[in-house]
């Protein structure tokens, strides 16, 4: 008999649940408020209190296989104790994982968003079937995940896949990490809100128009305004899609995996940005170079002229497909993979 | 019984064979020079002369399990070609495999010469006893392997591992591949000479007398050079450990592996280069400070100051052990895994 999972997307402003069988089908969802504010003894009440209700409707019908809980922060995989979480104060150091599995008396996996991101679309998105992928998450930071041999991939403590955190111009912004010119400074939301305000500085009409109608314009504006042909927001978009270019070219040529999704709310600027990171990729990564047909036949710059076109197996960059439920339905994948 | 492999490190000038048992103990060398104007035929006879030799001698004593051979290029694991070797003229797109299997009736197995350094260090190296570790190979260019799970990663097409390639300076010195600003640019042998010529040309006086002296002189000279106290070649190795800090950063950082090796001619100024490549990893890599327990007593820059350390699992950058014998024993090391 075939049986079900519930996954949790554990966000700082939402919580999201799902249950799901092993075919993908989603059985349920509930989207509660995250009451962070209220503390993590609150906010895991909350979570258990509506786990417990779709437990109750589905036990008759199938077996429950485990729930896992996608958490914006470091986990420690073996103690299940969250190390890093910006977004939930009074996390950090908590035995996270015992407190829930006490509460609900049934395995309980945690996850780093991302990785949950990734693992959800290699199950049920765009990267299906894909045993190896790595995923940037576009947000208020950058995200990453992997997933190699069909499993995510955790390196020795857990703290792999901050492609984020990848140098893109040695002498560039401050991030908040400590280093400088980090992906993250040049490619997610926040980013992009600073870039415009910094074409605002220089004298950008058109945002500055948006500035003045709406107090706290987000990436989204900028967006809608470059897709009205706004030259500085377009401009915008084409550096996000260079520093991206620079990173997925260095993860091309390390790791030379099938494929490289970019989720996340910025990814709804795909067509802006994307056009600037396979030019990059053609330039900066022979390996991308020698593994897409198309790539041969450009403008005789950069690397596709080097290395000769491999065989059938490809490379393909693109834009995630199950947008922020990516997150949730890998939470619920994970126990499914539990043992495997 | 144990039994024994043969591996050799096909060089563009020297050909080095070495049958090792499994315990990683050379039972015999031979160095031969590689005829590579005389031709891949020739090459390949040469080679198999001389394997005979080596098995006549060991066959009564133990059997053989396999060769290893350690290729300066893209290999294509499947078929058995070689794919791309700018050092070996006349090798691509011929079945090697193929040519060396039949003259000796025996298993065959190539690789990359940089993977089977990487391999050779895990055995018998810096990186003995690791599952997984990258590592960088700073000589003409900069090759890279990695091994993950105890096995080699090749990726989908045998082109990983090309940490060469990544860009450390958007705008930087154009590379052979097509790119600008590539690693190889700033980390290789072939770099610390142009940087010294660029000294030169800046008035660096010591540099300017070695190259009266002596027409060709090479990245060893800089670095004797350096070792004197020569501020303008402190200063280029100072640059080499910048830019290699940033890879490795964005390798810490992308991969969290427990080891980062870096080997190769230039890497005997370890000693002049390392000090900057530990100072950037501090700066730029959040999991390299959480994974260092000496990281937070730092200077308050950088990323020692955000993250918490981690427990007992450290990341390790260091120099390798084998120096030039790496790839030979890791050639050597190839057929003992194969069916593994």
């Amino acid at each position: 008999m075939s049986d079900y999972s519930i996954g949790v997307d554990l966000g700082g402003t939402n919580l999201r649940i799902a249950a799901l069988d092993e075919q993908g089908t989603v059985l349920e969802r509930i989207t509660l408020d995250t009451a962070v504010a209220l503390g993590r003894e609150r906010v895991i009440d909350d979570m258990c209190a509506a786990i417990r209700r779709l437990v109750d409707k589905h036990q008759d019908v199938m077996p429950l296989r485990g729930i896992g809980i996608g958490v914006p922060g470091i986990i420690d995989m073996e103690s299940g104790m969250v190390r890093e979480s910006p977004n939930l104060p009074g996390w950090e150091d908590a035995p996270v994982r015992a407190e829930i599995e006490q509460r609900l008396g049934t395995l309980v996996i945690l996850e780093n968003d991302a990785n949950s991101a990734a693992l959800g679309e290699t199950w049920l998105g765009v990267a299906r079937g894909q045993d190896n992928m790595a995923m940037l998450t576009l947000g208020t930071g950058v995200g990453g995940g992997m997933v190699l041999g069909g499993r995510i991939w955790h390196g020795m403590n857990g703290m792999a896949n901050e492609f984020g955190h990848t140098t893109v111009a040695p002498e560039g912004q401050l991030c908040g990490c400590g280093s400088r010119g980090c992906l993250e400074q040049y490619a997610s939301a926040t980013a992009v809100v600073r870039m415009a305000r910094e074409a605002i500085g220089r004298g950008a009409r058109g945002l500055a128009d948006l500035a003045a109608a709406k107090t706290g314009f987000g990436a989204a504006d900028v967006c809608k305004l470059a897709t009205q042909g706004d030259e500085e927001c377009l401009a915008i978009f084409r550096s996000v899609g260079r520093s991206l270019g620079i990173v997925i070219s260095g993860l091309v040529n390390s790791l030379n995996l099938p494929m490289y999704v970019v989720g996340g709310g910025v990814s709804n600027a795909w067509d802006l940005f994307s056009p600037t990171i396979f030019a990059e990729l053609q330039q900066r990564s022979m390996v991308y170079a020698a593994t897409t047909p198309d790539s041969v036949a450009r403008d005789g710059r950069g690397a596709s002229q080097r290395v000769k076109p491999s065989g059938s197996k490809r490379t393909i960059v693109t834009k995630a497909l199950l947008g922020s439920d990516a997150g949730l339905y890998g939470a619920a994948r994970l126990p499914m993979l539990a043992g495997l």
